[in-house]
């Protein structure tokens, strides 16, 4: 505390990240992050960008980047919008598009990052509850808002919401932008993106840290209506205007233009998962249904904080969150099939130790 | 227009970066871009760490690049924070430390994008003319304040302030946080980062885009007391706490390795500064004194505006402000001593056409 910061400095309970622990021949299932590599043709655009041409700034509009997306999925480039991390397109939209005199609705249970933009921002919001089995209701949000947002694919659960229900929700919300968070939807999920030449009210967030394999590179994006996307911009526009470095532009253009180097490792994160799935089953776990790069799942028997300690003393890290609904729960990443057998394997010997 | 934007959107006119043309063969001298490339060893640092590591998310904390330019200042490391930009970096710091309930202050003329965070933010705030010369005043700022920011040296005039004058303010405002934006320091300047032991209420911000020859990787950091350190942290884990990429980490870090590089970066875009003042004055020229990477300038007999549209045509583009006080200059970033020499010859014919 210092008398030097601000009102909301004070106020502020910021996020915690899943922690990079620097471990030797750790297996780190904690974070969600692709076990396979960006495409090659990555590697070879940031080599080709990483010269002395660094010194000077970078498109700050990233329309070159902004075209490919927009060809990617059938828009136009003006419904695009591109960020530092989908965490900072999200920031942007809460700012800019869901702070309004009704209160924002979000699950209790999604991405936690959200009552963090709004108490930065000082948006009035109403956590409204999962059902008993983790899935989203529409009908419990036919209250009046000023905005709706979850992710979809659900996090930590993985449950994946149908679209029938997003257009419902979007049609009864004619005056509210609804932002479909799909860090996830690569992996199993279907894809709002396609309704958003017929609802001017939708805005869909999405990163290249999972699905592409670029965690460390910082990239996410928005599409929705160019209004929405005018409104983003703005506030970008004040906040950085250049906010993504060549290097980045550069990665995240190519990643897109490798479309079977996408799919094939997509594919084998989904194989991978249901694979796993199955052996957690025999091994007296209940799993959600997965729809993402990771498992939601619980154990009949032991209790989920001291499956995350021992797992961790093996030098395997999952994501445990000691909070209300969650808390005999373990969320774990899908690694690489070899990863995947060893952890198998450890919590074989944990559940019948 | 959008009714889907929040009231702050329709109420910011956002920053106005200068203009990256895709022109052939372009002397480009609009954006205080460094004319020589980065450091060898940034070059290598980034084709060490574009992997397929890059699947993994970077350190949040950025702790070995905080540490580096902790060293580097003689500071603790947390007396160090990083972001994606000194843009965001100055965001955070509107945000977190100079939105109070007393207004902001800094000078008529400084870097244009203040009043956008001041919008951005709803901070009220005070803009106090500088002398007719361009030089700040500082018993113009013997008022209540919220905090005072001002560019030193500053932009687009040029002209330092001395670092006296700068410990006068901090003394005269113990209650309010008072940033020095540095962005031109490495350029002729005297660092406030010196104060910062003795001044809890000082913030000092600077970017590796100028002196350091990296604008196209978006790095910029801020030094002051840990306490306003911890503000900025608090308001960037709860926009993104992955601020910085991989890539970016590794070369901001090798580029504060490599100081001779730096050292003789800097000097020869002093030398050439020195030697291009001196011409332009024979072209009859008024330039204001430079401690930055750019001039000042303007011309007796000849309208800027029409200076600046007469160097496009010859394919040099420099930066001309259709603003109050700042319309009868233009702002020229130093090249290469080629590309100075195109100028002056250009500038010649223009004047005494």
């Amino acid at each position: 505390m210092s008398r030097f910061w601000s009102e909301t400095v004070h106020s502020l309970t910021p996020y915690t990240p899943g922690e990079q622990p620097q471990i030797e021949q750790l297996i780190k299932l904690n974070t969600n992050e692709n076990p396979y590599g960006p495409s090659p043709q990555v590697i070879t655009a940031i080599a080709e960008a990483n010269s002395a041409d660094l010194r000077k700034y970078p498109d700050p509009n990233a329309s070159d980047l902004k075209r490919t997306i927009a060809d990617y999925h059938g828009l136009n480039i003006n419904q695009v919008f591109v960020g530092n991390s989908s965490d900072e397109v999200l920031a942007h939209a809460f700012k800019g598009l869901l702070k309004k005199n009704k209160p924002l609705l979000f699950p209790d249970i999604t991405y936690s990052f959200y009552p963090v933009y709004c108490v930065l921002y000082e948006i009035d919001y109403q956590q409204i509850p999962l059902r008993d089995d983790f899935t989203l209701n529409i009908d419990d949000y036919r209250i009046p808002n000023g905005g709706i947002i979850f992710a979809n694919p659900n996090a930590p659960t993985g449950i994946a919401l149908p679209l029938a229900d997003i257009k419902t929700l979007l049609e009864r919300n004619p005056d509210s932008v609804i932002v479909i968070d799909e860090a996830y939807v690569d992996f199993g999920g279907d894809s709002a993106s396609k309704l958003i030449n017929d609802f001017p009210n939708l805005l869909v967030t999405q990163t290249l840290s999972k699905s592409r394999s670029l965690a460390g590179l910082r990239v996410g994006f928005a599409l929705g209506h160019a209004d929405l996307i005018e409104g983003l911009e703005r506030v970008k526009n004040s906040f950085h205007p250049y906010a993504l470095d060549k290097l980045a532009l550069a990665g995240a253009q190519a990643a897109f233009k490798d479309d079977a180097y996408f799919i094939s490792c997509c594919n084998k994160v989904i194989a991978t998962r249901e694979r796993v799935v199955k052996d957690m089953q025999k091994l007296g776990f209940s799993v959600l249904p997965s729809a993402t790069n990771f498992v939601f799942a619980k154990h009949a028997e032991h209790t989920a904080s001291v499956l995350f300690e021992k797992l961790r003393e093996q030098r395997i890290v999952v994501r445990y969150f000691d909070k209300p609904r969650l808390s005999d729960y373990l969320r774990i990443s899908i690694g690489t099939d070899a990863e995947m057998d060893t952890l198998l394997d450890v919590l074989g010997k944990l559940v019948s130790a």
